[in-house]
């Protein structure tokens, strides 16, 4: 019944993930791709800060190793 | 008699759980799955600050490395 | 003669430890389990300030990469 | 359709993009080269600050380990 | 001619070290394990502040990725 | 068409470059080696501040893992 | 032509050498022995700050990945 992290990944793609980094930034968007070292794609991407959209970043791709958590 | 770390992380699967990060933040919720990194699975996760929840985050994926300590 | 650091946890595998991490914090509990990562289980856990228990948290699972030393 | 984040660098390569580092540094300039580590190749590197140029650098390798983010 | 890092620690079991950790701590004892990861094991530690004894804490397994430099 | 990072290195070799270091510390000099792991051996090394030489080190061994960009 | 950093490590052995460590700590000292993770091993160490002698070491071990740089 357990599901693993990458599980979770995979079954988000394609739908709209918060991902929360070191130093508390965060960011919206869909989720696109993903690997085992949780690098991430991430299309449409919203800078958040307090929950208000600051910046628009199109497609990015988040280096893992700052990945704190993400929220599918 | 002893039990390893990650046994003890299978026992929890299903029951609630408190989950330290790195800097303070505490989570809590209910385990849903884990891999060798100590990468989580918690649904129904709330994000806690002395105790108190500052934000429902339903189900997150966190990173392992960012881990202090899990509570069972 | 000499005992590897993994020899020492075995032999506190029942015992009172203390555990030192970054930043200072210290819990005080019995050690129930450990892998190579250091990770550990302890039981009873109690996390300590300037000697003071300030809060109780039953079992727990430490992430080894946090351990400054084990004192057991 | 999943794409996974060295697919996005691939389809990169002679492109533009944006690259934000730990500490909030940002470069911009075309996408030469890049590995696994997401070491990157930038040619015509600028270093950004508050989205101003501050300095000119022409080519640049960057080590992966100080990326958080990639935009193409 | 040239002694490799690991032969010193080898030359070194059963003598008394001092070892500063990362943020300037350093503890004094006898020297009674190691293994290639620099974990160590301190019989006899004293935890020094300035070179003035502050904490007794008997037998310590120190981790090694904390360890700045060990002198026998 | 795409050049590798470590090609870039390779064919800086002999070559004056800067680097760039976590905490903004920066060196000049002669490329005369590398390895994978981007340690570096520069040769007449100057230690840059606000692109001012501050110190003069001859040759220097680099640890990969302090740098943030190389630029040949 | 091109010399790698473990090769200038190599041709240093029984040389002065000067280290930089994170955090601007300096050491000098005779260079006896290494290993692949540029863990060091100086004979009659030296702290240094600002290029003051302000403690005699004897032997060391210094662990690699404090090392910001080697100067022989």
């Amino acid at each position: 019944m357990a599901r693993r992290p990458l599980d979770i990944l995979n079954e988000s793609l394609g739908t709209s993930i918060i991902v929360r980094l070191r130093g508390g930034r965060e960011f919206r968007g869909e989720l696109q791709g993903y690997d085992v070292h949780m690098n991430l794609v991430i299309d449409d991407a919203e800078e958040l800060h307090d929950n208000e959209v600051i910046k628009k970043l199109g497609t990015i791709v988040v280096r893992g190793d700052n990945v704190v958590f993400i929220s599918p």
